[in-house]
């Protein structure tokens, strides 16, 4: 783009830097293409979600907003399998959730156990390392989980304060099994956390069941929301811990406040313990809660209550079976053990000679269909196709196969034709 | 509320913990009374903003999403005043902002200036220590702000690698005057970071001229929107410093990719590098962009910037105008100094014998109004009145009046009576 100056003002524009009133159609209403997301996440919300963000803004403290507060502690209750009284949001996308909890969690110094199967695993490390931990991990190859037996030898190797997992890695498309998990680490004195980000309204959760202490999830994917709020639930048992470093900000303290005697917590915005006392009956101001995304975080959990949780794990687990049906009824190969699918995402190979982005390019400008690329080790390797929230759908996963189908088949590669789709729906039936 | 066993599922009902099977009316749909939030903020978001917010979901590499991206950075140039090429959102409320600036900024152990004069510019030491500077401040009584010589001789006496200010400060109502601020801070050696959460949208801010190197601020005050999202400016001086010490995650890593020489950022949600490599055309993969909350931000600054920034400003000060002439015409005292007011919240004292929080409850339900209490030192003394964004309105700065005029009387306070209106009708005119 080549510089021009504005009659307007004194800007001129640049390829990075378009002026606003020389290019006024460039910024017309919101108005994006109807694009079905079928890859790992974000995925299409709910439209009842998207509705209920349009609702008027409440004062912080005022009874009406704190009311809906209740309600959403209440309604990540059952998501979670929790009774944990602190369920609550954090203010920020999923990743926020993961600080918040590891920064409020972990001390520096700690020693922190990772289990680490994926790009998500190392995400916990890479946040832990800043946080001062002294981490140890026990991992498995992408594609593959790490066995209970590698765990509870980990734990006894290394002695740790903390042991933190992810339990769906979009990464790789593996869900770590978590029965026993947490009584493992309770067994050895240590805190459990579970990053349950991809899985949250997809797959159960059961946090009291796994004896999990932190859990922390996200809107966009399994939820059908947009990114931008972080669920969370703390037992008793982390709250204490947490506690234990709560500090009073100066501007807001009075005579009755105490700090704990743990060091303090190293981000003042993840700070759990001044987070809760906000969601408590105190009230304790700390940031400003962002209203429409609590709202849109009520109406995931409604909607995700009100079809049933175990309905909507069976939803996730056949459009997940179909999904998978259909790819290899395409003649094509799907990513990692069987034994260890998510329910919601599918990773798939690029067959050899195929361009992957090619076939992106033409789902997406063709189709408005979006599939998902990959990271790191399986970068240009694998598609990743999800089928989640919202879009665990029947008609959606068949779309996408047909799409796909076609796409392959105008790069010039050859596959059985009109086999995907009734594979798809004899493995819906069935799953 | 008496412990009640739900006839659906195990779980029994406590205050703190209703069932949702028990209550199924008590979550009905999103239903918040209309209010008029004529408190510090959060306040009404315009409609237009809650509008936009309804918008279909995109995937966050989708080329129509990162050109929504590259119209969000064009968009907010103007409202920070500035042509820094860094012009983003960090995601999540302003508070997220202010730490994302200053953990990316700061360094442990360095020596940073903080300009104080109220609750927030305690808030900007109380999230400093916890990143290890080293924290001298210069301060002014609540009510007054700092001298320009004084800021001057601050730098002069301690050095400082960074000095940071808040611009306005609501829990005092003054905004701190910043001609000249940045270039004092340059020729010292130091980078300079304002919080102009509480002012952006509706008092002028000039990033470039008053050459502030980081700027942060929120939608839910001036610019009428949700909280939720923090709009950030960061110039090429700071973008060097703050990129030194860039480093890359493991689980996306490319052989291209060098990690800077400075010390690794001590968060990862708030680690500006990443978010400007995400922000970049490198498009590096950080958290999942908050796309409703995105679609809020580009809204409010289309709003502001179709009314023009001059105009908005000066709707803002009549506003204040308006607000200020009203409580005087009642006989009532304003809080802080005149020279230094905020244009958009007015503090006013509980005159003697009076309960503030029986009129802000009477305010609250009988009129649907919200006006604001206070922090620390002025709690029960003042209240905060705003008049900001959506709401920085002739009609809406009148009825407030209006409502606090007759609650004052219901409670037996003696005022003239029937003198607030006209005389903010003048004041507005005159402003």
């Amino acid at each position: 783009m080549p510089r021009r100056r504005c009659r307007s003002c004194s800007a001129s524009s640049t390829d990075w830097e378009p002026c606003v009133l020389l290019e006024p159609t460039y910024f017309g209403d919101i108005d994006p293409p109807q694009r079905l997301l079928m890859g790992p996440g974000p995925v299409n919300a709910h439209p009842r979600v998207l509705r209920a963000m349009a609702a008027d803004l409440l004062g912080q403290f005022d009874p009406e907003m704190t009311g809906y507060m209740e309600q959403v502690m209440a309604l990540y209750r059952p998501v979670f399998g929790t009774r944990n009284r602190w369920t609550l949001l954090v203010n920020g996308t999923a990743r926020a959730g993961i600080e918040a909890a590891l920064a409020s969690l972990v001390e520096p110094g700690d020693t922190v156990l990772v289990v680490d199967f994926g790009r998500f695993g190392l995400l916990l490390t890479e946040i832990l390392q800043r946080i001062g931990a002294r981490i140890e991990t026990v991992s498995a190859p992408w594609g593959e989980v790490v066995p209970m037996e590698a765990i509870a030898a980990a734990i006894a190797r290394c002695g740790p304060k903390v042991v933190a997992c992810v339990h769906g890695d979009t990464s790789t498309t593996m869900a770590q099994p978590l029965e026993g998990f947490g009584a493992l680490c309770r067994a050895a004195g240590a805190w459990s956390y579970v990053d349950a980000t991809a899985t949250i309204g997809g797959m159960e959760l059961a946090a009291d069941r796994w004896e999990v202490d932190v859990m922390t999830g996200g809107l966009q994917k399994c939820l059908g929301g947009p990114s931008g709020s972080a669920p969370i639930t703390i037992s008793d048992y982390a709250a204490e811990r947490i506690f234990a470093r709560r500090h009073v900000e100066q501007g807001i303290r009075s005579a009755a406040d105490h700090d704990g005697a743990g060091p303090r917590i190293g981000s003042n915005y993840f700070d759990l313990a001044m987070i809760m006392d906000y969601w408590s009956e105190k009230r304790l101001n700390h940031h400003t809660e962002a209203t429409s995304m609590l709202y849109a975080a009520r109406e995931c959990a409604r909607v995700a209550l009100s079809e049933g949780l175990e309905a909507r794990y069976a939803r996730h687990r056949k459009a997940g079976a179909a999904m998978t049906a259909g790819l290899r009824a395409m003649g094509l190969t799907v990513f990692g053990s069987d034994a260890h699918r998510m329910a919601n995402v599918t990773g798939v190979h690029v067959p050899e000679g195929v361009d992957g982005e090619a076939i992106r390019t033409m789902m997406r400008e063709v189709f408005e269909i979006e599939i998902g690329t990959a990271f790191g080790p399986l970068q240009g390797r694998i598609w990743r196709i999800g089928a989640m929230g919202y879009n665990a759908m029947q008609h959606k996963v068949l779309i996408t196969l047909g799409a796909l189908e076609a796409s392959l088949k105008a790069n010039g590669f050859r596959l059985p034709l009109g086999e995907a789709v009734p594979a798809a729906i004899a493995a819906w039936e069935a799953a």
